[in-house]
């Protein structure tokens, strides 16, 4: 019970808050990553995890993921154990020498670029087509899926639509990408990948990690109802994805990809 | 030049995007951190990250803090390198070996919390007082100085204001987490920390985060437009912090520390 200040009344007031724990991602024996997320589709955010930062490229890679079974009460279902196939270890080393390689040759927006191209990720599907009244249909589909929005105000959503504005899959988390890590796993444990039929719709801003994902996971548009950032708008052009901002009401934005969108 | 859709017309559109580039932190000969940020008070995001994520204490432990020189033109201003006093690498050494420590006593919001208190934050000052009037005014005040947002939409915002309300330093970031490092570091390399007088209001979701980059700094109080998780709630509660949320017009929900707010 918390209180609620009210034009000078001050009362009980029952609240509902959105969840934060901390989840580590344990792959090939080390911990690879800890972040604060939404408990929940835990699997799938470690795998989309692991996909999206280019640890792995495809489900065969991953041997089996589960929640660790030796640890305490408290941290239950906060440790997600991945067994990867040695090629995919061998990977994570390529990537740490990519890392440096690509920090070594420079610390810009082109170089920020250059590292999801070495990824080898998916051509965007040049055939793809939405209309501008599906899109504009999207904000209050996600809406409309957000279960915990609604009582809690706190967490970010992010959805995957087809080209006539049906619900493919909608995710929820604290943190926004998160909430496309878990989309991008759900379509890689679920051999969905890649996601060449999809809108991505994103409850917060588009800036250059949430394009980095949905290009990652072969998404060929992405909107979002608020701003993109400039480097999201550079990514989306040279990657030929198809970049929509400030969808909101009957009004949006196109940076990027406007071929795709039917008028 | 982009293309703006409303109402079934499609015409083109000056929009302004919010810049966003890689920042690189080195301190001790190494690599610290690459985040995606906002260029501008890129020393004090540097010097905040170091001082929120526990890898300094003390601003005397900065010797220089200056953009790379030996950089290409492309990365310019986005390498900042720091020199630390010895007693500060030895602490990142020792960081790194509580890290894991805490890793290994557990994955969960308990762990997560005691991780906080092993940095020895100052204690919140339990004389600050706010007014409920005061508070209500400060989101208006947030958005008054929030210059970037105005035009491109896409920022996020934190400010520090004093008890009645006067604006102290305010930040924008396309990370949340990033404008409160700035102001954190504006605080350290001005001589103002710790911010015992200070009350945080930040544009976005108060999570667990913002709420320990917040104690770290010393604010007493943190204030946002939107919710808090779960795990911010109990922090602030295990710190005696006060936390508020939902401060919109006239209405805003005490989640923590009530007994700071003058009714």
């Amino acid at each position: 019970m918390v209180q609620e200040w009210q034009e000078g009344q001050l009362r009980p007031f029952q609240d509902y808050l959105a969840g934060e724990e901390p989840l580590e991602i344990r792959a090939g024996g080390r911990s690879i990553s800890v972040t604060m997320r939404t408990p929940g589709h835990d699997q799938e955010l470690a795998a989309g995890f692991l996909l999206t930062e280019g640890l792995i490229q495809r489900r065969e890679q991953i041997l089996s993921i589960a929640p660790a079974s030796d640890c305490k009460a408290t941290e239950q279902g906060n440790i997600i154990v991945v067994e990867l196939d040695p090629s995919a270890l061998a990977g994570l080393d390529a990537i740490r020498r990519n890392f440096y390689a690509s920090s070594s040759c420079g610390i810009c927006g082109k170089a920020s670029i250059d590292s999801v191209r070495l990824r080898g990720i998916p051509a965007p599907n040049p055939a793809f087509r939405v209309s501008a009244e599906t899109l504009c249909r999207l904000p209050e589909s996600l809406r409309t899926g957000q279960a915990i929005f609604e009582r809690t105000g706190g967490l970010h959503s992010a959805a995957l639509f087809t080209a006539d504005g049906q619900l493919v899959a909608q995710r929820e988390d604290i943190g926004r990408h998160n909430a496309v890590d878990k989309l991008a796993g759900w379509g890689l444990l679920n051999g969905r990948l890649p996601l060449s039929d999809c809108v991505l719709m994103v409850s917060g801003r588009g800036g250059f990690e949430i394009l980095q994902k949905a290009a990652v996971a072969g998404v060929p548009v992405v909107a979002s109802v608020s701003a993109p950032s400039s480097l999201a708008v550079r990514l989306a052009r040279d990657l030929r994805m198809t970049l929509v901002g400030f969808l909101r009401g009957r009004r949006f934005v196109v940076y990027a990809g406007e071929e795709r969108i039917v008028l």
